[in-house]
């Protein structure tokens, strides 16, 4: 088993980790071991990273206070990381997927079956770069995705959570991987729909930015909902148009109406985007990103300069008038007020 | 043209004449006049209500401040209030549709067509008491509903809203209701599903009692999330297995989705619910609503136990694990906590 996970990834992945572990030492389906992969870190007070791991069950910098399992074993090596693992969890972000498959390139060798937590793959003009696909590509190895309304701090106490897998051809591997990360507080689908399910864990941010805009201009709940529901209608027709295969019924599922839900009333794109709104629009989101973020970059705002790359590209404009608007907010060709001034396309 | 409104329903009701008023005047095909029903009130001053309606183009009790039309007339006479009416526009609690429909029976003739914006109908054993077809059994006329995510007194001061039209046959005559109703700030779709819709005004009150629950709890957005998303999967499972023609679709409309997010981040039953949960159910519903409501009465509890019976009945409550466990929160048989403790039964 392997885990591999990045420094401000380190949240969510120390949580899966926390989730497999459990069931790995429950299950005799499954090897005892979780081989965590750590980008190591050496902290203040001299000691690296997963030395601290290793000692004291916990991910000190980025989930601390919660025990992983004594089975999770944090190693910052790559390659020795996935030795002779069968089974890989990837949770990283997403810009670090091109690399770390390249360097695991004819190192996954047998049976070895993958599933992706990354959520927000970028959406270039030719299509999305799915990161199931990219992993599939480079390592010749099939592979599900986890998503879902995932806020890892709400898992990490064992608060009741969902999950959707999406997987492409065999419901017995699904099956396996829902096996894998179920938990009393934590509910995991299988869908028979890959492309559907990993479509929602990126388009829902680009929504998020729009639940934003109302939140900030106090345009109150009402509105709010309409345009999380109008978000939600534009993400599944625009995945339907990208792939015919995709399901209306993926919608409905945990990666669908729940993510959307969790990410239009928390998260940092919402939070962003009512401070742009606040500002009347006068505040980059550069500006409020390095002000509010630390560093961090929001998904939703190029996301959303992605997906209307692809609608001009493609003639599609006119029927996704809010993944449009949300652009051209953000680069400041329309007012925030502009968000609930639309005719309704029907997408 | 007849809009029908009484006491305590009053807001929503005043809402949809100023919503009307603006198309009957703009549109050529509707007669200028909104007559409105108005239950007779003696306001402190000793003016009746009706008479204050028509001097100020205002209901000062029930919508103070916001000028309903100058097309609109208040008449505290029913049946003078629907004479000559060929299109009636119900507003009112649903337990008062019964004795209205009685009073008018044989007075509503020729060509009449009827929409009704009450929520919250029935749920008997036999199936649930749908108020469409109430007016049209009664009164011998087709009936369309209106749905949807609809505070009144955001949509009053214009904010942007959606709704949704259920209509059993004629696509026309659904058309000339959304135009009725649509205004740059209020976009309606019609939809050829009578049955969901208005199944969902009801049974939403459902999952806002539940979701009251998760918020008395602190148990955070991702639990929340994923307790909306397994109650409105409830709502559009029982509402298929109640009326086998009910779509899917239905449920990504205003009255689906974005109900059941404006009735879960508001609302009284959410409310109500969240206070019952924080005195870990040792507060009776009864006595919050007596405190909270000021006589007014929750339809999420009663619609809970309605459905517990129908359920019940029919032998499908393993089904429907989260109406079964909201009931049986509210009756003080589960403890609060029980809304995230059961498995999951694929309804």
């Amino acid at each position: 088993m392997y885990m591999g996970h990045l420094r401000k990834f380190g949240n969510w992945g120390s949580v899966a980790a926390k989730l497999i572990a459990s069931n790995a030492l429950k299950l005799p389906s499954f090897h005892d071991e979780v081989r965590m992969w750590v980008f190591e870190e050496v902290l203040p007070n001299g000691e690296k990273l997963t030395d601290v791991i290793n000692k004291t069950n916990e991910n000190v910098k980025y989930l601390p206070g919660i025990k992983l399992g004594r089975n999770v074993v944090a190693d910052p090596d790559l390659e020795n990381a996935v030795k002779e693992a069968n089974m890989l969890v990837f949770v990283t972000p997403h810009q670090f997927m091109g690399g770390i498959c390249k360097k695991l390139k004819g190192k996954v060798t047998g049976e070895v079956e993958a599933i992706s937590l990354v959520k927000g793959m970028e959406v270039k003009k030719e299509g999305p770069c799915m990161i199931s696909s990219l992993i599939s590509k480079e390592l010749g190895i099939n592979s599900c995705v986890l998503m879902g309304a995932n806020i890892a701090n709400e898992i990490a106490v064992e608060k009741f959570s969902e999950a959707t897998v999406g997987y492409r051809e065999s419901r017995e591997i699904a099956d396996t991987w829902v096996q894998l990360f179920s938990t009393p507080y934590f509910m995991v689908t299988p869908v028979h729909d890959v492309e559907g399910v990993e479509l929602c864990g990126t388009l829902k941010n680009v929504v998020a930015i729009a639940a934003g805009f109302v939140d900030g201009l106090d345009m109150g709940n009402n509105t709010k909902a309409a345009i999380m529901r109008i978000g939600l209608r534009e993400m599944r027709a625009l995945s339907k148009l990208l792939f015919p295969s995709v399901k209306d019924s993926t919608f409905f599922e945990s990666c669908g109406v729940a993510d959307v839900i969790t990410t239009c009333l928390g998260g940092r794109n919402r939070r962003v985007a009512e401070a742009f709104a606040q500002s009347g629009g006068k505040r980059s989101f550069d500006e409020l990103e390095a002000k509010m973020l630390q560093g961090q970059k929001l998904q939703g705002v190029s996301t959303a300069r992605e997906v209307y790359e692809v609608l001009n590209h493609c003639g599609w404009l006119e029927m996704f008038p809010l993944f449009s608007t949300v652009h051209q907010i953000c680069t400041g060709r329309l007012k925030p007020e502009a968000i609930v001034h639309y005719r309704d396309h029907k997408a």
